[in-house]
């Protein structure tokens, strides 16, 4: 079943132990779209400015994502820049963000996108991730991502959105963040009490731990020698949870545990490649034989 | 198949957010006793002082640990005070600590402890690990741990000794001070390179990495929601990994996911307790429960 993201669509500078690349396809919507795109059909919802190159959009249009509620605003794309530094991959330092066309955009979605019944809503202002919420008919599973900014500077507006989804995707100092609670599982019962019923809470390289009324769980990452640039992870990883749960239809143990696992799988793919440039290339069957890979590396 | 251990035997004064405690019994190789006794006859090589209380001495005695090369010393016990601070239970503050006895100890075993098979090296002066491994007539099994006191200040000596064992545990910031590298799959090669032929490598909450020339594997810890001391976690760990491979003299892919599920499991159970309080009254029972609910935790 179809799939909405709301998110940035970015130009992403970035600088790694390995090189730096300038003017890559970005955001948090475009890496969850590259990534869902392999489980099921996505729309994106998100802006860009004048100065967006063509090439990125006959790109997202080739990967058969919807584009229908991209639209092109007045002014500059949302550009941002950033660098990791030898070794902590897990923290990245932002050195500038451009918002542009960012600044005054508010998310329209065309009549047919009304009724589609799984939405993520990707790293982003959560009154306009709200916005979305308020254009959406019966949405079924809606997801929630979000990012220290917001839990800073909309605090107020994030637990307002929190309460009215299904599932929250936090990493770890963000579950922190939000919760006051250092320890995890405490961390994850505090979301939990927040709203949503199944809680995702994302360690990196120490893999994802699951969280929900009646059970609970824990993968370990793929392990990954080389990370190249790990820019939209994050991202991917949610677009691999939420384009599984589309595509099954069906959220329990069973399908929880193997969204994850497949998100668990994507994302390590996307830190071996710089911006989306291993994902983009990246096909199910690629997947499959990873993802095997991992079961195996902890099967007991 | 007996186990013999060498490292301290340490009266703690530890507080944490739950509370203070003082004079407990506590060191590196009584901590890994306590959890390799469940699973093998231990044989404890330390020292104490003529102040070390006798109801300790007891106890460690109707734990069935054979106490015959735990040596008496003109002196006082080595003491160690810490601290963690609310939160950050991977973090042991050292407030102080007296050598007291271990200035001048030089390990001494009995005659029949010679040709005991398994052998760990729990954490204490290299160069005393060194000659303990002397004494042994033809060690099978070779275990070693060490800390950052001893990569700052003996890094001569223990990568000399490394050489010279078949398995080492590190937790993940030793695993990166040792190697220079971050990525813990990297570091984890980089110690292979230095001589043990299967690494362990210790993350706390977020569990414990394999690796080895043929294999590797991942295990995420059990979850824990209330941690009240994290003290000897690591040693305890180490206990139910050597206590487990000890047992079933074999090590192989098979016995070393087993034993690193074991280990993952008994150091659960000690950071429920204040010092060793909560391993000193485990049972196997209880141990096979609750690693029946970790490897669930886990399953696809």
């Amino acid at each position: 079943m179809s799939l909405i993201v709301l998110g940035t669509v970015a130009l992403d500078h970035v600088k790694t132990p390995s090189g730096t690349k300038k003017d890559m396809l970005g955001g948090s919507a475009a890496h969850f779209a590259m990534s869902a795109r392999l489980f099921t059909q996505v729309h994106l919802v998100a802006v860009v400015g004048r100065d967006f190159p063509s090439r990125h959009l006959d790109f997202l249009n080739r990967q058969g994502i919807d584009l229908t509620s991209l639209k092109v605003g007045t002014g500059k794309t949302f550009r941002w820049r950033g660098e990791y530094k030898k070794g902590d991959f897990n923290t990245a330092l932002t050195l500038s963000t451009q918002l542009g066309v960012l600044e005054n955009y508010v998310p329209q979605i065309a009549d047919y996108q009304r009724h589609l019944p799984n939405v993520f809503l990707a790293n982003f202002d959560p009154d306009l991730q709200m916005k979305l919420l308020s254009h959406l008919k019966k949405p079924e599973l809606i997801g929630l991502d979000s990012m220290n900014l917001w839990i800073t500077h909309k605090l107020k507006s994030l637990k307002k959105l929190i309460k009215q989804v299904d599932l929250f995707v936090a990493n770890d100092a963000e579950a922190r963040a939000l919760t006051g609670e250092y320890n995890l599982i405490m961390a994850a019962k505090r979301l939990r009490a927040m709203g949503p019923r199944l809680i995702v809470v994302k360690k990196g390289e120490h893999g994802v731990f699951f969280y929900s009324d009646k059970f609970m769980f824990s993968f370990p990452a793929y392990p990954v020698e080389k990370v190249l640039d790990p820019t939209g992870a994050g991202d991917t990883f949610a677009g691999g949870l939420m384009g599984y749960l589309s595509k099954v239809r069906k959220v329990d143990e069973k399908s929880l545990r193997q969204a994850l696992l497949y998100a668990t799988t994507v994302a390590s793919f996307n830190v071996q490649g710089f911006g989306m440039g291993r994902t983009a290339s990246l096909t199910m069957r690629e997947v499959r034989e990873r993802m095997k890979r991992l079961i195996r590396f902890f099967t007991v």
